[in-house]
């Protein structure tokens, strides 16, 4: 397999990115003069909920405010993780945090739409900012953040999860090491049967259906896995239950990608059913899956390479992705280093997600 | 779930052939008075070597003729399967059957490229055509072999043996019994790493590449499942390897499907790395899967429906798949019924797969 050098430094900061978590959360106690790493959680939501006890539980990052529209629901999350009350923020307020020297960084983890005006509001403010995936609704809002989190000089990672999942590591690390041989295709689904009344189901909010929100992991894993950019894409989409949920985003999208190399992919994602999200990667010499690949929990890699079989679960539970991924950002922030996931690459993931909408003819 | 008529009537064929061969096959001892089906055999490879047991052990099938441009192989087989030498053919003298009373019906096992040439002489020769998969190597050939067929009053099948598969129709019962609730999205992955020097890497004889070959019950198993026809398809197809093996014909295939009813499917198909034959469907209540497939033994389905997991092995082992198949055309041959897989369906999949190849920019 050919690699060239960006792909090797790339490679290198993922596996950095899992030693670090690795040694660190295993081992490592804080050095006693590092002071720990400092959120401030924007949206209480589901996802927040599973990076709250992940920061806390990594050895450098600490909660010390939230921005929340309910502040009954974050006087009680402010309690659980010691908040005071002055480091509890409205939307409206919000800006004050500039003034909050314990908050060193903010965590994005609001409807997709909002992530491009609360990331730039924070960087203004002068925190670093960690947003979920996706980056944003569009790509003008992606390059919108990028440049107010560089006029800032403050870092802006994406959480993207999984590039801190260590068998997701693992595999990428196979198919680097040769063991699959010349990789030539893969294929990833991700979906699941979503309830009526989602914010995922209002597009300004969403910005599209379900490959925004889980096909996305498909997408970005087909990079990670091949260590490429995709040189195509063509996709259909479709709805095909009229109940009221898909009245603004499609139900379903099925797409394939051509890689500079020839390696192939073909993807599905669905609001419409629960599809487990996986990978499978077929090479010459074998073949690396992981089933489920996307899930907070229970993580598992099977591979045969060469006739050897490789069947391993994850020893981890959840929030272990979330600590590394805290792990990573704060070391990050505290030793001025380019985060694993910037900014940089949600941009290219929303990137991509215009062309297959442009290819299955939804207007972005 | 809606069904229009021909779907039914087309389930009906299905299920009928699966209860025509778990039945006799099973139970059922050949009426006295009914006389075995006699096949000539076209092509003593790999395939044939699976269809000859596989039609012995059927309760209405025989082998009573051979074709092949090796006598020695040919005699050899001729006393395993009680053959006489009077019906040994060459290719010269194959037109000679005509004569043959004990030949009813040829099984053509040929490259693909040899499919038409020896459907439309055997129908010449009064006798009727199983003709494996792919039909041929362009829709003009197979719309020449299916008037051949007509033109002669003989039947045409296509030997596609998954339409006889119990797993497999079990899962299309599960789906139009509503099991799986409105299935959304299908993923279907099928290929192997091919040896240098196969016929199937000619162009000329094989039509194309992996599509025509395995990528080729994705396709069909798509159609079977969802009981539509594509409404649309999308490709990507790619060439990595420069080995030597990859000359004439491409290494992998990526491609999407969208079906009237907005049932989207992903498939690949690769000559490039072992790809074990799966399918697995998505629905609003459930998916089921089968992998591996495709395989000659050992299929496997698993399904969840409404959190009720099922797990069936196929107790079956090869030829048990052949024996169906022919079961079910000389049970069509001797009472003068369509069979479930006539030439129009191959027709169908030659027409998609000219169509997926128009999509990845391979001239046809």
């Amino acid at each position: 397999m050919s690699m060239n050098r960006r792909e090797f430094s790339r490679l290198g900061a993922l596996a950095l990115a899992a030693g670090v978590t690795c040694t660190l959360s295993a081992q490592t106690p804080p050095a006693g003069n590092e002071r720990k790493t400092g959120y401030a959680v924007i949206g209480l939501g589901r996802i927040a909920a599973h990076f709250m006890p992940g920061a806390v539980n990594s050895t450098n990052s600490a909660i010390t405010g939230l921005v929340s529209g309910h502040r009954d629901k974050a006087e009680r999350i402010a309690a659980q993780y010691g908040v005071p009350a002055s480091s509890i923020y409205s939307y409206d307020n919000f800006d004050e945090i500039a003034h909050n020297p314990a908050i060193d960084a903010v965590y994005v983890a609001l409807p997709n739409s909002m992530h491009a005006e609360y990331t730039i509001r924070a960087a203004k403010a002068g925190k670093h900012v960690l947003c979920e995936k996706p980056m944003a609704t569009s790509v003008a809002d992606c390059e919108a953040m990028i440049a107010a989190c560089k006029r800032a000089n403050v870092k802006l990672m994406i959480a993207y999860r999984c590039h801190f999942e260590p068998l997701h590591l693992r595999s990428i690390q196979m198919i680097r090491d040769g063991e699959l041989g010349q990789v030539q295709a893969i294929s990833s689904c991700f979906g699941f049967n979503i309830a009526p009344g989602e914010w995922r189901l209002n597009r300004k909010l969403a910005g599209g259906g379900p490959l925004y929100d889980v096909g996305i992991y498909c997408l970005n894993a087909c990079r990670y896995l091949t260590g490429e950019e995709p040189a195509g894409v063509q996709a259909f989409a479709s709805t095909i239950d009229h109940d009221g949920r898909f009245n603004e985003v499609e139900e379903n999208v099925s797409w394939t990608m051509r890689f500079p190399s020839g390696i192939v992919a073909s993807c599905a994602t669905t609001y419409g059913a629960n599809m487990t999200g996986y990978f499978k990667v077929y090479g010459a010499k074998g073949w690396v899956q992981i089933d489920p690949a996307f899930n907070y929990d229970g993580v598992h890699l099977r591979a045969e390479l060469s006739g050897q079989v490789i069947d391993q679960l994850s020893p981890s539970h959840d929030p272990y992705q979330f600590v590394a991924e805290a792990e990573h950002f704060s070391h990050c922030v505290q030793n001025n280093l380019e985060p694993q996931c910037p900014g940089e690459e949600g941009l290219k993931d929303m990137r991509y997600i215009a062309e297959i909408y442009r290819s299955a003819g939804i207007a972005t």
